[in-house]
């Protein structure tokens, strides 16, 4: 499939990679605190770590306070999932947490104001859902593409002239 | 887990489910169609239509077509996935096309500028990394959840005030 979103999913799309950055946003960096954080089997772990090592989502880093010992971190790569964790994180607050209360809020560390929703936005700010968005081709788009984008616009805006 | 992330990806964590919602927002309604855009073995198809039922992100509504037929949309609950999914199509065009090429872009209809990027913001605007975040106890926390809070925000943050 010519789709970001399957591309993505084919490397996160499983359960433990997302939680297992999660960890790392939260601080998480030795092998032991991933297992015990996760309550996850060792061979599975090692397995998932080497995984995201080879997708370029996590690297070793040596620890400075232990010789000889690593610890992972997110790269760049893995670093932008951030927007992806907090968009599930908000939506399992609103539409999964017991009494519909969140037990953990984010913070702005800078202004100590909550940060806001994650959300699809027009230029102008306003929120958008996807009724409002029309997909058009980009730079790699293939012949196959323009006629997706073409019945998909059709579909949903009901009309054909893009 | 005491964990939105952790319970979102229960419901969604799954290749399939978020690849049927993708359809959904592409303007896939009947069995058929969900069928050959995915290429997915019909009773897999039927076990994860029903799932995504019973978690209130799909519903059945009846063709007006057709009669005695049904197509599939999402809920508002399966609508408030749109940023989820828009945030792993970005992420996977950023990191995972080809040549670097997105093969489609999302356009806001009403003004024709390309949506923003899905990101994490500040009350101000500002985009925020997950460095620039700390955790605060929401209505919802347990004594462990605050515990959690205050070793996460010394993990990352580097102090421990909060």
């Amino acid at each position: 499939m010519n789709c970001s979103i399957a591309r993505a999913l084919d490397e996160v799309g499983e359960w433990w990679s997302l939680l297992i950055v999660r960890e790392c946003t939260q601080g998480t960096t030795r092998f032991d605190e991933f297992q015990s954080e996760l309550g996850i089997a060792r061979n599975v772990l090692t397995a998932r770590l080497e995984r995201l090592i080879e997708l370029d989502i996590l690297e070793r880093y040596p620890l400075a306070e232990r010789a000889n010992t690593f610890g992972y971190r997110l790269t760049e790569k893995g670093t932008e999932l951030y927007p992806v964790l907090v968009a599930l994180m908000q939506w399992g607050d609103r539409w999964l947490s017991p009494n519909g209360k969140a037990s953990v809020e984010l913070i702005d560390n800078a202004s100590g104001k909550p940060v806001q929703p994650v959300g699809v936005h027009g230029k102008n700010g306003r929120k958008l859902s996807f009724h409002d968005v029309r997909f058009a081709p980009g730079p790699g788009a293939t012949k196959t593409t323009h006629a997706v984008i073409e019945h998909r616009n059709w579909r949903v805006l009901g009309d054909s002239d893009e």
